[in-house]
């Protein structure tokens, strides 16, 4: 087994996203001579909450210590889910004449729509939500899924209740916390007060136990998953409509990774009828066509879903969009349409297959190791299982033998413990490198 | 004088901003027979208190309206701030070299630090900072100012205190409601319970009276202020820093059109000793540099500035900004750096003093009409006086009388009755046919 081999040591109880609450008071701040005064202002009860660094912002910073001590070690980065392969020139074409069309009387353009383009929101309609009912109007273009968590958070303001999957991308719970749903995080459980955690493991494939989960106003889903690369099966996704409908609860659907889908599962949970009376879907380019820098997304809102006041969402996600945001770049927009195109699409149907033809090698890497290992079909992730040790071990151990660097499951909830995700994205031959040093460890 | 002939009509009650709340059930949303079943989710009761539509998509909805009712009318559009003239060719030319280098291996970017590149940080810190000891690592840069208001609103929270210039831009009150920092609107008074609204007028040189200001813990404060033109003394600004010293305030300092002042005026609160101590500043590429699509901004926390507890403003800013953002787009963050070339910054110079040039015309056309006319000198907004009159009755008679599409100063409070606010954006041409209409009114 892989582990008996790699991580001897002995794991100790994992307490790094853990780190006790620090109490500040104005002596201690002034210890560093830089810092002023003391204004008057509280501090924000939420904010006092949070516990340690934002996930993938502490991954970089363990990874640049790393580096420091390390510094002739050839990193091969398989942790942040960043993108990695070049956009297709016919997308970048089409954004750089936008650009250059801005140095022009007539190609001009300032404030577009805060929704987004209407061309675009069309393309999207049309492309993505193909046969769904999706109306353009109920599509509002973003910078991008994560920002628009915290706009839906602020949407849905501190009195709701939330449940969402454990493991799950860090961005809701955290922003749960932010605006004040979630109460004070628990060291024995790893988990904060009043947030459901639905856990989904291969025990359950992947799948929450709704008989025994609790009602809230909120669920969020995220499917393909991140960190666990489970799609959810229709007849999933037809429970979770059926629970959200029974129990008169929002589903905030995140789909960030649906172009990564290789079987029959449902890309959109507006593939489920019934949905729009229930759900929001959240999206994004970033993963979909290498945008995670150029930055663009969108969130749907069908009009079909209301409060329990008969009040519809759309109207005050239309506010919120207005008065906190202020449009995606016109540039990024420009692109966004391009990828929607015949051509576009293609395009970005080969870098999907080459970066999903790397996750069959990592798989294959991690599976030779007699290690149970999951997603990586549906999804560019893998969520590899270390039974009985601590994942932030499991990280370090990984980056200082075979200098990989993963994610921690436990960065992912307490869910997450026991498991590493590994990205697929990355260049075919650093992935080529990157199983040949997986492998070696086993034999050595 | 120019109301006793334009407008002739008596005023009634401006209550076009003041709809009394909707009472929503969830019988009346299902008569529109599209709306499903109720969820059971309760709605914001911060978005319940919002009033009305957010102003500058409401100016849209009318002007609309009006060409639809009109559509042979030749609309000049001095309503809606938004930039009109092309970019400068180096500063497209560096997006579309960034752009299409994301085609190649060697030009691909994906994620980007969350807080913006170190090279923009340390460009903005450089010139528009210089001398006034901000350093890079207290820039964040992001997607547009009006976004990091709702994100500075975020990091506050609802527990704190604020209070604002009377008028000013709507976005800083409507996301202190949005957040609950605000109590009930007050029909009466127009006003938001719990928000202190600090009248800036003509009789008091557009700057509060400290002397009666109530303490609050945060002090929203625009200069060059949008919609009034004002650009804050140096004096005034000393004595704005004093008080919130005294107070212990924070101050959130709005500099997006620090770019267009021609006197002698600080450009930044931080030209003020101890300023760091007690402000944050938000500013933006949109007017400076005519990015209103393109969207980038930054927000400047120093580290000097701490909570009552002593916790530093800028830790929490940063975990905020890492959580709820995802960074800049890379293109737009390109088109900043070149900006802050030397050739780029002198060749915005040119379009700013295009708009100045217009703001002049602007000026001499309504001072020609008997009208105390503020503002356009320091900032590229006329606020034209039209004593005794309603705002939203001057909008829309300007409008019906001239096809020129103003705002009404009550849309961005009550403190802006009996104003219009008049952009200077635009090309020459419309503004001097702009120049030529309201003249002949007043010779009609």
């Amino acid at each position: 087994m892989y582990h008996s081999q790699l991580l001897s040591s002995i794991c100790i109880p994992c307490a790094v996203l853990l780190q006790p609450k620090k109490s500040w008071s104005s002596s201690n701040s002034k210890a560093g001579t830089t810092i002023g005064d003391c204004t008057k202002v509280p501090r924000n009860v939420n904010l006092e909450k949070l516990r340690s660094g934002y996930l993938f912002p502490e991954i970089s910073r363990r990874e640049s210590e790393y580096m420091q001590k390390n510094p002739d070690a050839s990193l091969i980065r398989l942790g942040i889910g960043d993108t990695t392969q070049p956009i297709p020139d016919i997308i970048t074409l089409a954004m750089a004449e936008q650009v250059r069309g801005l140095s022009t009387i007539q190609g001009y353009r300032g404030y577009g729509a805060e929704q987004g383009n209407m061309a675009l929101r069309k393309a999207i309609a049309g492309k993505i939500y193909q046969d769904m009912g999706i109306k353009a109007d109920e599509i509002f273009v973003s910078d991008g899924a994560q920002c628009d968590i915290s706009r839906l958070q602020m949407l849905l303001g501190a009195n709701v209740t939330v449940a969402l999957q454990d493991p799950s991308f860090p961005a809701y719970i955290d922003s749960s916390v932010i605006v004040g749903q979630a109460g004070e995080f628990d060291d024995e459980t790893g988990k904060y007060g009043n947030l459901i955690y639905m856990n989904c493991g291969p025990e359950n494939n992947f799948f929450p136990d709704l008989s025994t989960t609790p009602r809230t106003d909120v669920i969020f889903f995220c499917s393909p998953n991140n960190p666990t690369g489970h799609a959810a099966t229709r007849q999933q996704l037809k429970q979770l409509v059926a629970f959200a409908k029974a129990n008169g609860s929002i589903i905030v659907y995140d789909s960030a990774y649906a172009a990564y889908i290789t079987d029959e599962s449902p890309r959109s949970i507006f593939e489920i009828p019934g949905a729009k009376e229930v759900a929001i879907e959240i999206s994004s380019f970033s993963k979909f066509a290498g945008f995670t820098g150029v930055r663009l997304g969108w969130t749907v809102v069908p009009e079909e879903l209301v409060y329990s006041n008969g009040f519809p969402v759309i109207k005050d996600f239309n506010r919120i969009v207005c008065t906190c945001f202020n449009g995606a770049s016109n540039i990024a927009q420009a692109g966004g349409l391009a990828c929607l195109s015949t051509d576009g699409y293609q395009a970005l149907r080969n870098v999907i297959d080459y970066y999903m033809e790397n996750a069959k090698i990592l798989v294959d890497a991690f599976s030779s190791l007699g290690l149970s290992v999951y997603g990586g079909k549906n999804a560019p992730y893998i969520w590899v299982h270390f039974p009985g040790l601590c994942s932030w071990n499991v990280f370090s151990e990984i980056l200082e033998k075979t200098n990989i660097v993963t994610v921690p499951g436990r960065g992912f909830g307490p869910g997450g413990e026991e498991y590493i995700r590994v990205s697929a994205f990355g260049q075919r031959q650093r992935i080529l490198e990157a199983s040949r040093r997986l492998k070696k460890i086993s034999i050595d």
